[in-house]
């Protein structure tokens, strides 16, 4: 296993306890980021997230300058120049039962891993996805934000042998949402499409920088429900999270894309911004 | 908060691992059930329960004996007659990302809170249930198991306000599914229905036991997707666990229902057997 070492509300504690509501229920929510020289990379991007994704769930979001004191404290130490970091929030410990408490604090924890190393092919030629049977549930209610209920993902991540690099996501309906990991850009001509993730999936931080920078590169970027067909169809696909940047897809199933340029374009402006 | 006790991996540890999938995506299952005297009530039937639900998600289900252990010294120093257990089953400690790690023991908690006391009327005319407008997402790879991601009975039970015992449940497509913390039944003439739960839901040990037990009091026993409107044309309603056994349901909104004798019954026959 990976080494990993974590700070629990500050403290360098043994555990979280099992009456965490996080552990009992998933209730909760995280966000995964690359911490270079001890520092989060986007990190105002990504405690942005943290709050939204707290708001939806009614749970008091820390202050970013108390998660910013825990990452100092957990990367003192660190030899490394980069690593991955991991924000959990929890709304908390409470007793049995599902009701809120009526006063609860919230729980942070920090776990820092170490940074993956990537295959440079996945960089030159692309990565290959699985296309995954297990399908994401409509819970409109829960959809776009990084909760702990992540059973989904677990499931549809066993289908994924070694050799591909990430598993894709289809939903009950069909639509291409997601990877298990990463967020999915389609693109036909000059338009980049991303699914529009109203009935479920992740809403990525670096999906959101790469909406942002999309423009700069001369495409239209639209939010939209797109069918495997349509993916099969496209001129390129590619793949984005907080961790790699983006990567081009290289095949899915049978289905194959030639070596284009978006992706390194992509990785080239998240770098510089 | 009500007092609690608990172990994990039958030692008084402090807490979890953050890095326990249990804690970082809801990896593992666990049931709720009554002890009296130090016993756990219908054991056998709730540790079928336990193994099965680890079987869906892949998880090796601890023995029985070991289980047993851990209640024994979980209760040993408990004073009380009747107390409630919960049991979590999770995946073990892994490192960062979905993937199963290849070696991968569960981790066990068991939790000891005390017998919640039940108001007098409950027994004699029934409970009132709030319908709650969150519904239940369709993913029937995880319906009928009891999985750690409970995020949408946390939200629906939030919308539930003290002065009513449960929130009632409705899928996507409108079918009456459950409350947040029991399982439901309606009884139009000789005929028991309970939800089929094949899309959403959790299948209960006591729903289990009712369903066994409803052909002994003559009735017909069905699983079944049913409407609101059906619900409220019903002439009984009933909800179910294992800690308090059943209740009618007195008031769904403005729908009542008189005094009936059947959830009297059912508990009869669940403390006799």
């Amino acid at each position: 296993m990976q080494q990993a070492s974590y700070l629990i509300n500050g403290e360098c504690a043994q555990g979280v306890s099992p009456l965490d509501r996080g552990f009992a229920y998933g209730d909760g929510i995280f966000r995964t980021l690359k911490v270079v020289k001890g520092a989060p990379v986007q990190w105002s991007l990504h405690y942005q997230k943290l709050v939204n994704d707290c708001n939806v769930l009614g749970i008091a979001c820390p202050d970013s300058d108390l998660l910013m004191q825990d990452v100092e404290k957990l990367f003192s130490t660190s030899k490394v120049t980069e690593a991955v970091l991991k924000v959990i929030i929890t709304r908390g410990t409470g007793g049995r039962g599902y009701a809120v408490p009526e006063t609860v604090a919230p729980s942070r924890i920090l776990i820092q891993t170490d940074m993956p190393t990537y295959d440079e092919s996945y960089y030159q030629t692309g990565v290959d996805l699985f296309l995954c049977e297990t399908r994401l549930a409509h819970q409109p209610q829960l959809s776009k934000i990084k909760h702990l209920n992540r059973l989904e993902n677990v499931v549809a991540r066993a289908e994924v042998s070694e050799s591909f690099f990430d598993g894709l996501l289809r939903d009950l309906d069909g639509h291409v949402v997601e990877c298990t990991s990463a967020n999915l850009f389609i693109r036909n001509g000059r338009t980049l499409y991303t699914s529009a993730l109203n009935q479920c999936g992740v809403a990525g931080v670096t999906r959101q920088r790469i909406m942002d920078i999309a423009p700069k590169l001369g495409f239209t970027i639209q939010e939209a429900d797109f069918t495997l067909a349509q993916l099969f169809g496209a001129d390129e696909v590619m793949i984005s999270n907080s961790v790699y940047g983006a990567f081009q897809v290289k095949t899915v199933g049978e289905k194959k894309w030639v070596q284009q340029p978006l992706a390194e374009q992509i990785r080239i402006e998240l770098d510089a911004s």
